[in-house]
C-alpha cells in the first residue's frame, strides 16, 4: 500500500484515529492529490492513445518555418496558434499586443584571409550592429577566456579581431550547468573585447558538440557611452579552434567578417492567449506556456514550439476529457523570449492584479520530461511548494516526470514571481538540448512525438491538479 | 606470473621438460613475440612521451586542408608527405605517379520551392553529373527504401525527384555495420530512381545523428547504356525527413536542385612511400599507411588525415629509437580512395613482385584504437594468423588496444589480399567517426591528441613485431 493510500486511509476511514489532529494540512493536501490518481491515469492514457502535439510541431515548424521578433513568420504563427486554439474550442482565446524591437540579420560571412583562404561558419549575434559595407579585415587575437583578455595589454588587442575560445563543459559534467558560463561570452564579449580597443568579437558557438555549427543568440552592448560598439558573430568550434591552434603554432591568422545586421526599429507583436475556465474559481489562473519566438534560424522546433505546442495540446487533452478545474488555465504563447522578454514583460504589466496561483513554462525543450523546477519569491513557501509538487508529480511515475528541484523556473513565467505566484520549469532530459540550441538543426526531427506526448501529458496533469486542488501551492 | 611467460620458461629454460615437443611453432612464437615486451614498452614510453602525430595532422589538414583528387590541395599533400618523412630522416622516400579521374563540384544547392522556400543543406554526391544550367525543378517522391520504390508505379516516379528518406541506424545498435546497408543508397540510389524515370536523386546522408550536416560520398552509374545519367545529391537528415513528413500528411513538395557538378578528366596524382629498410630481410615488406585523398569538405582529420599522420608517425617513433627490424617497414600513403582506388591499385599493379608479409591501413579515424581486424585470402592462415595477432597484441594491453577481429582490412591495404599478404585494419572506438564521415566537420578538432598517440603507438608496435619476429604473419 501506497504511503498516499495509508494517508487516505488515516485521513478519511479512521475517524477515531489518535493522530487525526497531527494528520496536518500537509496530510490533507497530500491525500486530496492522492485522490486525482484515476483522473492523472486518465489524462495519460488519453495522451498515449494519440494527440494533436506532434501535428501542432508541424504546423507551427514546418509549415511556417522560424519566427524571429518582427518577422512576417512570427505574426504567422501568432495568427496559427490562435486559430488551433479556437479549433480545439478553448476559451477567451486572443492575442494581446506587444511592441518587440525588430533585429535584421541580413547577409553575413566569415572567412580566414590568412594563412590561407577558408570561409569560417558564422552567425551573427541577435542586436549586434554590421560592419562597414567593405566588412571588417583584421588579424586575429584568440584567448581561451576573460581572465586571459585581462591579462593582455592594450597594444596586444587594439584594432584585432578578439576571438573568445571558451569552451562549454560537457552535459556530463554539469548537467547543463555550464551554458550559464560560456554564455557570458556570448552575452559580452563584444564589449569586453571593445573595451581594449578591438574591432570586432568572434565567440566560440555556446555548445559542447559541434558539426561545424554555429549557434546564435542574444548579445548586449552594455559598456555605456565610452565603449564602441563593434560588430559580434558566433563562429563555430571548428573555426575557433583552427584559429587557436594556428596562433598557437606562431602564426596570426587574418580574418575577414562581414555583417548586414542592423536594428529595424519597433515591430508589432504579441502574447497569445486561451483558457479552459474555472469553475469555482475562474479568476485565479494557472499559466501554462512557452514562447512563440524562435531565433532565425532553423525551425524553433525544440525552442520553443514544444513547449508551445505541449502548452496547447495539454489544455486540449483536458477540454476532450470534460474536465474542468476549479481556476482557470490558461495557455499563454510570450513572444520576444529569444532577444527582449517584451512578450513576458508586457505580460506581467497587462496581467499583475490578477491571482496567478501557478506557472509553468516548457522551454528546455520536449525531450523525455523528469519532472518540474519551482522558483518562488517567497523561500518558505517556495520550500513547501516543493513538497506539495513532490505529492502531486508522485502520480507522474508511470512516465518518470517525478523530480522536483528548486531555484529556477522559465525566462518568461519567472517574471510572475513579483507576484507571489509559484513559478515553475518544465525539467527534461537535456542531454542534446544544446546541440541544436539556436541552430539551423533546431528542427522537428530533433523532437521525438512520444517524449513530446510525455511532455505534454506532464503539463496538462500538472496544470489540472494546480488548478482544481484545494489550496494553493506554498500554502501551508 | 603471465601465460607468455609461463611459455618462455618452459621453452627456453627448462631444456629436461618432457613437453619439449608438445611446445610447438605456436608457442615459439608466441615466446618470441612475449620476447619484444621490453622494446614495446620503449615504443609506448617515447609515443607518449611526446610525439608529433598531432603536428603533422595540423600541417595537412589545418595548413594544406581538403584533399580531393585531382585538386592543387592534393598535390601540395604529397608534396608535404615526402618532405616530412625526408625531414624524419626516412629511406627512399618518394612519390609513384598515378592517373586519377578529376571531379570537380562547383556551386551547387538544393531548394523547397512549395509549400514554402526554404533552403536545404546538401552537397552532390561524388561522381555525379551536373543538373542543366537552369537546374531541375520537380514534385518530390519520398520513399523509406528501395523496396518502396520498387513497389510504386512508374507513373508515380516518372519526372520526379525522389528522395531516398532510408535512415542509416545509430552505432549503438549496429557497432558501426548500419553504414553498410545505408551507404547502397549513397552509392546506388541515381541508378535505382533513374530506371523508374525519375529525373534526379536525393539521399538521406549517411549518418545516424545530423546538426544539418549533408555526408558527400562516391555514386555510380551502373546501370547500363539504357538507363538515364541522372544528378545525384545528399540532403541533410533534416531535409529529407521535412519532405518525409510534408508528404505524410498529404502535401507534394517542389524542390529545385542546381549542380554545376563535373569530371574533368584524368589528373596526375600519386601514391607516397617511406621506408626504415630491414636489416635481414630488406625485401621482406610490412606496410603501414592510410590514404592522403580525402573529399573537398572539411579538411580530411578523421578520414583520412589520422591514418596517414598515425603511420609517418609510427615509423618516426621506431627511428628515433633506433629500432631496425629485420623485414622493411613501408609507409605508403595511398592516393584517390575515397572516388576510385587508381592509388591502391597502381601500388598492387607496381609492387606485386614484392614480398608483402604483411600491411596494416588505419582509415577508420584517430580514434582510441581497440585492436586490429585481419583478412587474408586463405582462410586456415587468417584463422592462423588472427590467433598470432592476439598474442602481437596482447603487448598493448596498456592501451587496450588487444582486439582482434577478421574479414576485413581497409580499402586500400584490401587490394593486397590477392598476395596472399596478411592485411589488416585499425579499429578503433567508432561511435563517433560516422558522425563527421564526408563533411564539413571532418576536421583536426575531432581528433584528440591523446587518441592519435595510441593509434601511433598501435601501428608502431604491430608493424615493429611484424616485421622483426621469426615467422610470419599466418605461417604455421
Amino acid at each position: 500500500m501506497s504511503k498516499l493510500a495509508t494517508l487516505f486511509l488515516v485521513c478519511f476511514c479512521w475517524p477515531a484515529c489518535i493522530n487525526a489532529q497531527t494528520a496536518s494540512a500537509e496530510d490533507d493536501l497530500a491525500s486530496s492529490i492522492a485522490g486525482y490518481a484515476d483522473t492523472v491515469r486518465a489524462i495519460i492514457d488519453a495522451g498515449r492513445q494519440g494527440n494533436d502535439s506532434y501535428l501542432k510541431l508541424q504546423e507551427l515548424c514546418d509549415d511556417i518555418g522560424c519566427r524571429l521578433s518582427g518577422s512576417e513568420e512570427l505574426e504567422q504563427a501568432i495568427e496559427w496558434a490562435q486559430q488551433s486554439m479556437k479549433a480545439d474550442g478553448q476559451e477567451n482565446v486572443h492575442a494581446e499586443e506587444v511592441m518587440v524591437r525588430k533585429w535584421v540579420r541580413g547577409h553575413e560571412s566569415c572567412e580566414m584571409i590568412e594563412p590561407r583562404h577558408l570561409p569560417i561558419e558564422m552567425l551573427g549575434l541577435g542586436g549586434s550592429l554590421g560592419t562597414p559595407d567593405e566588412g571588417i579585415t583584421a588579424e586575429v587575437l584568440v584567448v581561451d577566456s576573460q581572465e586571459e583578455l585581462e591579462a593582455l595589454p592594450n597594444e596586444q588587442i587594439k584594432d584585432k579581431i578578439v576571438v573568445f575560445n571558451f569552451p562549454m563543459p560537457r552535459y556530463s559534467e554539469t548537467k547543463g550547468s555550464g551554458y550559464g558560463t560560456a554564455v557570458q561570452y556570448r552575452t559580452n564579449g563584444a564589449r569586453w573585447a571593445a573595451e581594449r580597443g578591438a574591432k570586432a568579437a568572434l565567440v566560440r558557438s555556446v555548445t559542447a558538440y559541434s558539426l561545424n555549427t554555429p549557434h546564435t543568440g542574444a548579445m548586449r552592448y552594455s559598456g555605456g557611452p565610452d565603449v564602441p560598439k563593434i560588430p559580434a558573430a558566433a563562429i563555430t568550434i571548428e573555426g575557433a579552434s583552427l584559429l587557436a591552434r594556428l596562433q598557437a603554432r606562431g602564426i596570426t591568422p587574418v580574418v575577414k567578417l562581414y555583417m548586414e545586421a542592423r536594428d529595424e526599429g519597433e515591430a508589432l507583436s504579441a502574447n497569445v492567449l486561451g483558457e479552459l475556465v474555472g469553475s469555482e474559481k475562474p479568476e485565479e489562473i494557472v499559466v501554462i506556456g512557452g514562447h512563440i519566438d524562435s531565433w532565425d534560424v532553423g525551425t524553433g522546433a525544440q525552442d520553443d514550439g514544444a513547449g508551445c505546442v505541449a502548452a496547447m495540446e495539454a489544455l486540449n487533452i483536458l477540454r476532450k476529457l470534460g474536465l474542468r478545474p476549479k481556476r482557470t488555465i490558461r495557455v499563454v504563447l510570450w513572444t520576444n523570449e529569444e532577444n527582449g522578454i517584451a512578450g513576458a514583460l508586457s505580460y506581467l504589466n497587462r496581467h499583475q492584479d490578477e491571482v496567478h496561483v501557478a506557472g509553468i513554462e516548457s522551454d528546455s525543450g520536449g525531450f523525455s520530461p523528469e519532472g518540474l523546477s519551482i522558483d518562488m519569491e517567497d523561500e518558505r513557501k517556495e520550500e513547501i511548494a516543493a513538497e506539495q509538487l513532490a505529492e502531486i508529480l508522485k502520480l507522474l511515475q508511470p512516465i518518470n516526470a517525478t523530480r522536483v528541484t528548486t531555484g529556477f523556473s522559465g525566462v518568461d513565467v519567472g517574471q510572475l514571481t513579483s507576484l507571489g505566484t509559484a513559478c515553475m520549469g518544465l525539467q527534461v532530459d537535456g542531454r542534446l538540448y544544446f546541440n541544436t540550441h539556436h541552430t539551423h538543426a533546431d528542427t522537428v526531427d530533433k523532437v521525438d512525438p512520444q517524449e513530446l506526448t510525455d511532455c505534454t501529458i506532464t503539463l496538462a496533469v500538472a496544470a489540472w491538479i494546480l488548478a482544481d486542488m484545494p489550496g494553493r501551492l506554498g500554502e501551508e
